[in-house]
């Protein structure tokens, strides 16, 4: 099997991944009182391993949560100098340019990536690196916070896979990179 | 029946309405070789009138087709003084707030009104104007350009109305402003 990025991520109508203080409790806004599954768990089992920047990363640890991934982590950072000990063996701190990143990550055993994260998505995008897109659309207008996507040096096609609505109201639309 | 302002509109995934060379060429991305109608004649037959911004009115007079318009159209432009008077009774100037605009509008009888162009949508939104979206994807990131959306003094819930796919590649998402 060849080697795969993907992104599945969440965004407001208008385009960000977190609202203007950062937070993310919009991703709430629409009650799930049975706690459906959006999705992630399917996603989940494609993926091999997850990327995510460092962003990313501190926001998961803030939820004084365990652990939540059984999948390798990998921290893409070039600030951080090392993760907290207890995440040994379960998450690694990487660097670097893009293709030495993901070169050691395919050295593990590692073909199919969860690229997450605004900023790592973009750098992944401006190296036109991402395969497959699903892009999780929660029904409320932000008006401003950290945008999913950014300047890029070039227009790319995607083909469009699927179109799914969950809970009356969150719409996630899958898209393969077109080449 | 009450005064209700809608939106619609197509964007990249990214969000733009037109590209870094203000171009529209990637709504054709996609072929459509029977030239099937995207949900454009029924959303038509609900309005009473179109009010758009200046940009928007430039880019179908660059067309160099004739008037494609049937219902009333507005210009809204601080910067015009006058329109091409072959557009005499077909369109019409208007500035000042906002508040006074739809004022006149309304007075001429018009309650259902299309909201057309980025900046026009996004005062609409400042004000929070807007009743219903219709917003058409178009499986393309452009990686700059125009953007739909811009910052807003907070955030707005909307419902989900419905999701469609067109030509198994564009999408098509309405909400209601939830109030």
């Amino acid at each position: 099997m060849q080697n795969k990025n993907y992104v599945f991520i969440a965004r407001s109508i208008d385009g960000y991944i977190a609202d203007k203080d950062g937070g993310i409790d919009f991703l709430h806004s629409v009650p799930n009182p049975d706690n459906l599954d959006i999705g992630y768990n399917a996603f989940s089992e494609r993926i091999d391993a997850i990327v995510m920047g460092r962003n990313t990363f501190e926001v998961v640890l803030s939820f004084n949560i365990p652990w939540p991934y059984t999948k390798p982590v990998f921290v893409v950072s070039s600030s951080l100098n090392s993760l907290p000990e207890d995440l040994t063996g379960k998450a690694e701190l990487v660097k670097g340019a893009l293709s030495d990143i993901l070169e050691h990550i395919h050295n593990k055993g590692n073909k199919i990536l969860y690229i997450d994260g605004g900023s790592l998505v973009q750098s992944f995008l401006k190296e036109d690196l991402i395969d497959e897109m699903i892009i999780t659309t929660i029904p409320i207008i932000l008006g401003g916070g950290v945008p999913l996507f950014g300047e890029l040096p070039k227009p790319m096609e995607f083909e469009h896979v699927k179109s799914e609505v969950f809970l009356n109201a969150i719409t996630q639309d899958s898209y393969r990179r077109k080449k």
